[in-house]
C-alpha cells in the first residue's frame, strides 16, 4: 500500500490510505473522515452569514397535485428516442443512465423497444390465456390475477443488443445514454408464472412455452420450461403502480436476467409447446454466429456487466481533486459478488462499495473514492457474479463468436479521461 | 391444527393447512401447489382457443416518449387532495396505497405536506448553508454535492399525523387513502449529514441542528446532533431521478424513520445549536400531551406500523373462496422482524410472509393466504421491529397520552369484512 499526502485541504497533514494506482482511494476516505472530503477542496467557505432571502421565500409556492411531475428544471433529462424513418413505433428509446443515481430507474424513464407501436389495452377486455400442452386450458384476467398470490421483487431489464456497438472496430462516441441506455431498473410486482402453469397443469412433454404479446406484430418468443417454473412472473406493477403502457400495460411477461426481447410485453397467449417454435422474432435476431459457423440459438441468459456512469462521455470532470467514482453493475447469472475498479488502464484494481442492497438479477450501485491528479487516466471497472462468472475484455470476448457480433456484449468498459476532464469510450 | 377440505376446485381432495383461525392459511397454500390455487374458482376454462385477434393488434400502436407516464385507463388512480379553503399550497395530498403494490411509492404518488406551496428553485441558484456552533462555515451547492460520496437507500417517510383519527371517538369512514395516505416509500439517494457536519467542525457543545427549508414559512425543525451523525443524509435524488419538487427538490434533509415534518423539504440551512431552538413548527404542533399534563416533545422517531391494504375500505371482496392477504408494515426503530395477522378479531394471529428485501425503516409487504368462508370477519395486522418494539392495541394507545391526541398514532388496525364483501374501520 503507497501512502501519500493529500494536498490543499483544510487538514492537509492527513495521509490518504491507497488501495490501487492511479489514485483509487479505501472507502474510508469518503466515510468518517472529514479530511479527506475537505481535500475536495469544493465547499466553499461561508464569508457572512444570513444576508437575506432567496426568492423561492418571497411568495407562495404552487399548489398540490394529484399526480406529480419532475421539476421544469429536469427537463432535459429524457430518453433519447431512436425510432425508424416513417416508422414512430420501431425502434428503441434509451435510458440517461449517467443523469440518474441510486438503482430504480423511474418508470418514465425506462428504456423501450417496440416493434411496431405501444399498444393502448383495456384492462378489462385484456386476457391471457394458457393453452398447448395443458390439461386444462384457462384464461386470466386482471381481476382474476388481483386475488392470486404475487411476490414483489427488483430486477434488471437489458436488449440483448445493449452495447452491442462496442464490438465494432472502433472506439464508439456519444454519451452513456446512447451506449448503455437499453438497461433499466425496477421493482416489479406479479405472480409467479409457476402457479398459472401449476393450475393450467402442464404435461410432461411440455419443454417450451410460447409467448405472444398483444401488440400489432403479435411479438414471440419460445422459452424453455425450467426458466417459466424458476423465477419467472406474470408482472403488472412496476415501482409500486401498474405497468406503463410502454412496459406491457396491463400485464408483461418478466424473466429475471433473460434477455429483454423475451420478457414478452402485453402478454396475451402461453402456450405450451413440445419445442423452441422459431418465431420471426427468433430467427432473424437474438441469436450469435460462431467462429466455426453454427449459431448459438436461444441464449437467453445475460452475463456479468458493468459501467462506470459517474464520471463517463457527457460528464466532464472538473479539475484534479478527490471524486466519487460511481455505477451500476448486473448479471442475469445472479447477484453481483464484486466490482473492482480500475483508474490506471487495468493494471491495478481495487474492490468497489456495493451500496443498498444486492439483490439478484438487479442492477447494483457501486461506489469507489477516487483523488485524480489531474492527468490523462484510463478508468475501469469489472463485475463478478455469484456463480464466479466475470466481465471478458473484450478481445476475449470477441474471440468467442464469428466477425460482426454484438448480441450479449458483456466485456469490460474503458473510459479515457483527459487532463482538460472529458471522458471518452476507448478500446483497450 | 385444524384441516378441511378444499370446496369447488379442480382437485378438491385436497386439505388446506390451516395456521390460525378464520381460515388463515399456511403460505404453501399459494406457493407450488396448484390445487389451492384452482380452488379461488377464479380463472376461467378455455372453451375455445384462437378465435381472432384483440383490438391491440390491429393497428399500430403509439410511438416513443421521451418521458413516460401511467395509461389512461389508470387515471382514476391519483391523490387525494386536501387544502385549506383559499389557501392552495396549504395542506395535504394523499397515497392511494390500495391501488399500488410492492413497496416504492410512484415518485408522483408520493404524499405532500407543505404550510405555503410547493416553491419553485432554480437547482444552479440554491445553495445549503452549515453555520452555527462550527470550526468552519460552509456553502454548498448541488453541483458541489455532486462530488461527494453517497448512499441508496430505502426508506418509508411518514407524517405523524398519519392515522391520528383513529385515535378519535368513532370509526373513521373513508378508504386507505384517507386514513393511511400520509405514508410512502422512496428509494433516496444523498450524500451522509456526518460528513458535511464532520467538514464544517462541528463543536461539541453543539447538541442540535436547526434545520430550515427555502419554502415560504421557512419550516424549520430542531433535530438532535446524535441522529444527524447517524443515518440522516441530505436527500438529492427519489426513485433514482432528481427529487421532485413537491419533495424538496433541490434538496432535503432525510431522518430516516422520524416524523415527516423534521425531514425539511428544500433545505436552505444547518445551524449547530445547543439547544432546541422551538420553532413555531415544534411549538404549535408535533407534541404529544401526557395524562399528567406535560407534553411529550421533539418525540421524532415513529413507532412500529402496520396496515391491510387488500382488502381494505375501498377494495370489496368477490364472494368467499382463497384470496392473499398483503400490506405494509413500517417501523422508525429499524427493521420489521415479523407481521402477524388474524382473521378472527384477534383471536389467534399467525405470522405473515415478508416478501423481497426487508430494509431498515422502510415499508416492508407482507402476504397471507386466506380462504374467506363469506361469514362477516374481523381481520388485523401486528408488526414487531428489530428492536423488539410492538404495535399497541389501541386502548393501550390511549392510555398512554391525554385525551384528544394524534401524532404518532400506530395502534393494530381492525377492519370488518361483510358478508357482502365491503371493508369498514372497526374499533375493537
Amino acid at each position: 500500500m503507497i501512502a501519500h499526502k493529500g494536498k490543499g485541504n483544510v487538514m492537509s497533514e492527513r495521509v490518504d490510505e491507497v488501495v490501487a494506482g492511479g489514485g483509487l482511494l479505501h472507502r474510508r476516505a469518503l466515510l468518517g473522515f472529514a479530511a479527506a472530503v475537505g481535500a475536495a477542496g469544493t465547499a466553499r467557505a461561508a464569508e457572512s452569514v444570513g444576508q437575506g432571502s432567496p426568492a423561492s421565500m418571497l411568495k407562495p409556492g404552487r399548489g398540490f397535485e394529484t399526480y406529480g411531475q419532475p421539476s421544469d428544471w429536469e427537463k432535459p433529462i429524457v430518453k433519447s428516442v431512436a425510432a425508424g424513418a416513417g416508422r414512430p413505433g420501431t425502434g428503441v428509446s434509451r435510458t440517461p443512465l449517467h443523469r440518474l443515481e441510486g438503482t430504480i430507474t423511474p418508470s418514465g424513464l425506462h428504456f423501450e423497444r417496440h416493434h411496431n407501436g405501444i399498444p393502448d389495452i383495456d384492462p378489462a377486455k385484456h386476457e391471457l390465456l394458457i393453452h398447448g400442452l395443458v390439461e386444462r386450458p384457462l384464461v386470466f384476467t386482471r381481476e382474476i390475477l388481483a386475488r392470486y398470490p404475487m411476490e414483489t421483487r427488483v430486477h434488471f431489464v437489458e436488449c440483448a443488443g445493449n452495447t452491442g456497438g462496442n464490438a465494432g472496430l472502433g472506439g464508439l462516441t456519444g454519451d452513456v445514454t446512447s451506449l448503455y441506455g437499453l438497461l433499466s431498473n425496477s421493482e416489479w410486482t406479479g405472480v409467479p408464472l409457476k402457479i398459472l402453469l401449476d393450475e393450467a397443469g402442464v404435461k410432461k412433454e411440455a419443454r417450451w412455452v410460447l409467448a405472444e404479446g398483444a401488440d400489432p406484430v403479435g411479438m414471440s418468443r419460445s422459452v424453455p420450461i425450467a426458466i417459466c417454473l424458476d423465477d419467472a412472473m406474470v408482472a403488472l406493477y412496476q415501482n409500486g403502480e401498474a405497468l406503463r403502457p410502454a412496459n406491457g400495460y396491463p400485464m408483461r411477461l418478466l424473466l429475471p436476467g433473460c434477455q429483454g426481447n423475451a420478457n414478452v410485453k402485453w402478454l396475451r397467449r402461453l402456450k405450451a409447446v413440445p419445442t423452441p417454435v422459431n418465431t420471426k422474432d427468433e430467427t432473424s435476431k437474438y441469436s450469435l454466429l460462431l467462429p466455426d459457423g453454427r449459431a448459438e440459438e436461444f441464449h437467453l441468459e445475460l452475463g456479468p456487466k458493468s459501467a462506470i456512469l459517474k464520471p463517463s462521455p457527457g460528464l466532464t470532470m472538473q479539475g484534479a481533486g478527490l471524486y466519487e467514482i460511481s455505477g451500476l453493475a448486473w448479471s442475469g447469472g445472479g447477484k453481483i459478488r464484486k466490482v473492482e475498479v480500475s483508474a490506471d488502464g487495468g493494471r491495478s484494481w481495487a474492490q468497489a462499495a456495493l451500496t443498498g442492497p444486492v439483490q439478484s438479477k438487479a442492477a447494483t450501485r457501486f461506489r469507489m473514492p477516487w483523488r485524480w491528479d489531474g492527468s490523462p487516466a484510463v478508468i475501469l471497472s469489472r463485475a463478478t457474479d455469484e456463480k464466479g462468472e466475470v466481465q471478458p475484455t473484450r478481445n476475449a470476448w470477441l474471440a468467442k463468436y464469428a466477425p460482426g457480433q454484438g448480441y450479449h456484449y458483456n466485456a469490460i468498459q474503458s473510459w479515457a479521461v483527459a487532463a482538460n476532464g472529458t471522458v471518452t469510450n476507448v478500446y483497450l
